[in-house]
């Protein structure tokens, strides 16, 4: 058995996480690998030494957060040629180029998928997909805990306040979410990104930032009636032979693609007169899935990503699943005719979760959503249906997909 | 000088535009890389050698679609240990095992990100960032043309006959559609797609699949009622120890993350319970963007894809940027008072995009929406206009960012 020693310093909400998904998914990323990761030892304020993990370990994860003693670590990891993986945005940026060149220096691996996007690989989409691209504009919904206060506020009409009470209520902002509503998280991370996309030296320092902080409800409200969606957006694009850096709250037009992203959901568009845009999203930060990001850093620093699937497993293919389904039928207006038609699908399993009926003359249009059920119970009660007198023409089907989880708790 | 011959088969709109971009692109791949790549021959029906272009290349691109000879060359190229990035979703959906066996055997990469999502790095996520988690479920808009059809009934209420018209007069549907509307091409794609995410032997024939051609446009207005928007929705997932791989019309909830995606463009969602959901979107297809995906994949062949930012270059970063700006302003109802504020706003070079005034007993509110203008010069108009005797309260301005990019013409 080849196994690979990770020293983890810091174990608080996302060291603690890493460390749980590490133990539970050694045995499967072995399988697959053919290496097994192993935890070498553990450093918080009250236990463990660095030297001593440092010299027992690979790849060292920092997830202790904040500059120091953070930067020392890092720069120790990596002039000693030990790969590093971390979720340090403050950190990268305010340190970044004295960390890249103790990397380059050390010959070492440093990884930080999870300091941008959460679990969202906007790191890897830069560093390999657009690495062909040239790159002019990155807009980014990149902090969590005011995207979630911006979108209850525009969903409930509450102030600033009590959208803030909410989301720490609920566990998307911290005791103390100074950083995050005055836009210095979303700062830090937008020179990051800036950094990677136009290969340029961009510092904390470069980025001019306002936060959500005197956001009405109001302006929301106002924009609404002009088809604007408010967010923290944070914009790094070439102007010139320059380039701008910064983060404001700002409006977006429906059509945008980052002004689906709701809740504590991160979201980064990359425009490139190559590609148009790719834009990606999902959860911003959270413990377990900063913890997935963190632990996909590590797969990587152990073993070059597969080009090819492993050699299959047989699993069996199934035929008749559930799903939710449209149905549209067109039928005589006359009394008895839904109650005849609902008993039909009761009788089938099929639960019905909405219906619009319309009058045509002496016809009625019904349309019905049912909530998810086996394909061949729901298609067999469309062919009872069909047979019924008063049904006038084939009725039509169309498949309905459930309704998007829940964005899940998050900071940051 | 490092050079990586790159063997190129076909050069229809794909393989033009390839070529056409590693030519513009090889001088900046080499100052990143230290390794220059380049053609080291071209096979047509009418040109070129295989065996002749096999042996001087390092890698060779295969865009040349369909089953055969796609599928020889590619299976000679692999066994003789060369690299292999190609764009075909039929001969993987179809021979996928065989290649995949042929590549472990030769020892040598295979990558097909183009095949699957166009530029949108579907293939990468699900071999790196998701490596370290279960996927459950799968949900793509992978066809382009189908998205253009569907969008365009929603938007403009035409008929299927005219909206796929109108999708050939514009260069998103070929003139044969036939494998994109009855939904065989993107039943190809998701068969990749569950082959890679589950781990398990999946070919186009175990993907049961229906097209777009009996939608009609009642059933998408009758579905809007119900705040439903019509997709063709390729879903592959765990279903109790097997798994079901589909392509179907489908409608989606407003909050779903794909129902945004419009136009030809492509999205997937994957879900997983550790990570919730990541949604990754952008153009589906077209020569320069899976040229540009093919080109990523030869660079990330040429050398492993890099971890560290390369050294920085000193970039000045400009501070006064243009921005479309949201202004908001309490105003005594008096006439002069907007011919006032638009003189001020002109002279400053703001031009208003729209305007919404609303009568408050006295006093009315004005909500503008001025056009990209430059900071300080908006900035400059604001603090005019607040010194106006009318104007009762202090301005309030918001940023707004411009509409999104337009999809761009693509097939596929």
């Amino acid at each position: 058995m080849t196994s690979f020693s990770v020293g983890l310093l810091g174990h608080g909400t996302v060291g603690g996480a890493f460390h749980e998904l590490l133990d539970a998914r050694a045995g499967a990323i072995e399988s697959t690998t053919g290496i097994r990761p192993e935890i070498s030892g553990v450093l918080t304020r009250s236990r463990g030494d660095f030297d001593d993990i440092l010299e027992r370990s690979d790849l060292v994860c920092e997830l202790i957060g904040g500059i120091e003693p953070a930067r020392t670590y890092i720069l120790r990891a990596l002039t000693a040629g030990k790969h590093v993986v971390t979720a340090n945005k403050q950190v990268l940026s305010q340190h970044g180029e004295e960390i890249y060149e103790a990397a380059r220096a050390g010959g070492a691996q440093l990884r930080f998928e999870a300091a941008v996007g959460g679990v969202v690989p906007v790191i890897r989409v830069i560093h390999e997909t657009l690495a062909a691209a040239h790159i002019d504009r990155v807009h980014g919904i990149v902090n969590g805990t005011t995207n979630f206060i911006l979108s209850q506020m525009t969903a409930t009409g509450e102030s600033y306040a009590e959208a803030l009470a909410e989301a720490q209520r609920l566990g998307y902002a911290e005791a103390d979410p100074s950083d995050d509503v005055n836009g210095k998280d979303a700062a830090a991370k937008m020179a990051i990104l800036a950094r990677l996309a136009f290969n340029a030296r961009v510092g904390l320092d470069d980025v001019q930032y306002e936060g959500i902080e005197a956001i009405t409800v109001d302006d929301i409200d106002y924009a609404k009636e002009l088809g604007l969606s408010l967010k923290l957006v944070g914009t790094a694009e070439r102007r010139g032979g320059g380039l701008s850096v910064r983060v404001h709250p700002a409006f977006l037009y429906g059509s945008h693609p980052l002004a689906a992203v709701n809740g504590s959901f991160n979201g980064v568009t990359f425009e490139s007169p190559a590609i148009t845009e790719i834009t990606l999203s999902g959860p911003g930060a959270g413990g377990s899935q900063t913890a997935s990001a963190v632990l996909g850093d590590v797969i990587s620093s152990m073993i070059p990503p597969p080009t090819l699937p492993a050699p299959p497993q047989d699993v069996p293919v199934v035929t008749d699943v559930e799903s939710g389904f449209y149905l549209h039928l067109q039928v005589a207006d006359r009394p008895g005719v839904l109650a005849q038609i609902a008993e039909i699908l009761g009788m089938q399993g099929c639960s019905v979760k909405s219906v619009v009926q319309k009058g045509l003359g002496d016809d009625a249009r019904l349309e019905m959503v049912v909530h998810p059920v086996l394909e061949s119970k729901f298609l067999g009660a469309v062919e009872m249906i069909a047979g019924l007198d008063f049904v006038r023409e084939r009725p039509r089907v169309i498949r309905v997909i459930d309704e998007a989880f829940e964005a899940p708790a998050a900071t940051g």
